[in-house]
């Protein structure tokens, strides 16, 4: 039986009821969504999105004392008072190791919330590339990747990344899988990279990144490094997940 | 001095008053635009287009006997009652020479209503891209690349005659021009056909129409043969461009 995958190349360019029945995957490479699969692979125990900053401070003020910390980024940066920024790199075991992580960022929160009503909400990033597409190849129904893009404008890496887990859900998948045009384009740019996993391969996937509007606004910032760690394919096996119910990311079992 | 060209991949994903002060092109390769540089090049006085079927019949039976033909399509076939459907092929200059058609067409006549800010709005297909180019070599400002879309769904045959576009002008200039992310998104699919314009160049652009949405559609409707006519680059030289001031379009000087 063939299985619709849509790749949205906005959360703007569908309607949220369209996701109903269907398994959703946020992507926002550039970098919360890479930063949320550093953050669950190096033991934080859960991430929860908030899109306003003093939403974040609340929640985490509500908190028993050390079990929670402020992350998240305005413009690139770090947001005043806050413990992290949203470089992934931060994220590391010695910080965040059974913590919760109240993290705010424009782009991915509102992607999230634009993808509640999929059956079920999973973060892709090309660290967990492979991860999560052997969770949907486990899965039935429709295939939502949803590129949360930059201020309401298409980005190359999210873009990538979702044309990526098409490709490889595609080839996973006993028949071809009906695309539409938006998802065909998305696939013809990761073959733009190249298919295989090779050197040339991931030189194309850093070069697509550095040349995007979110590498060149982080090369901006001196924040350069970010691009090449984002930019890592299948570094972690962890695939987080969004439960709606709570409000928190956490591995998918 | 470098000068801004984006591919907007719909025309919901710019302002209208963005485009203010540029020079707009619409798009819709299948097959609106084309039809009208075929109809334009085949001796027709104007294209008059509009968005409804009542208004385009409200249109006709104003004017003189004889001076004007009603053309275009709902779900592809030509509307009862109207002279001629939205192929490019039926507008020949036996047909349409010293001729007005009045033509109502979904979405190349959104996209016109969006871009009508721009200074001037241009009208493009694969049949007038060189033609086009050079009008824009000679222009200054910004340039906005509009694809229709079908029903607000990105299309891969507009993508590709943007991309397209942009990647002539890109040639033409002689500094490198800014492109955003979905200007790359679309010379990268441009360029997924070959960038010579030969034997391969062709048929990837062939292939490429026909895996579209719009391409499948002409098939069920069995209109496949529109998708070659469409395809074919470069046959004319005519610019069509709507002069807003009398909705009408015409050769541009």
């Amino acid at each position: 039986m063939t299985r619709p995958i849509h790749v949205h190349l906005l959360p703007a360019l569908f309607e949220p009821a369209d996701l109903r029945g269907g398994v959703a995957v946020v992507i926002d490479v550039l970098r919360a969504t890479s930063t949320i699969v550093h953050a669950l692979a190096a033991g934080a125990q859960a991430v929860i999105p908030c899109g306003e900053i003093e939403e974040a401070r609340r929640i985490a003020s509500q908190a028993p004392a050390g079990t929670v910390l402020l992350g998240g980024e305005r413009k690139g940066l770090r947001i005043p008072g806050f413990d992290l920024g949203n470089s992934p790199d931060e994220y590391t075991s010695h910080v965040v190791a059974r913590k919760k992580i109240v993290m705010t960022t424009t782009n991915g929160t509102r992607a999230l919330l634009r993808a509640r009503e999929a059956r079920r909400v999973l973060i892709g990033a090309l660290s967990n590339e492979s991860a999560v597409v052997e969770q949907l190849a486990a899965e039935t129904g429709p295939v939502h990747l949803v590129c949360a893009g930059t201020d309401g404008k298409i980005t190359l890496e999210d873009t990538l990344c979702g044309g990526g887990i098409a490709h490889w859900l595609d080839l996973a998948a006993a028949d071809a899988f009906p695309a539409d045009d938006a998802t065909r384009l998305a696939m013809i740019l990761f073959d733009s990279c190249g298919r295989d996993y090779d050197r040339v391969h991931e030189e194309r996937v850093l070069a697509t990144l550095r040349q995007s509007l979110g590498g060149k606004n982080l090369i901006e910032c001196g924040l350069g490094a970010d691009i090449v760690t984002c930019a890592e394919q299948d570094k972690f096996a962890v695939v987080p997940e969004l439960f709606v119910h709570d409000w928190e990311i956490r591995a998918a079992r």
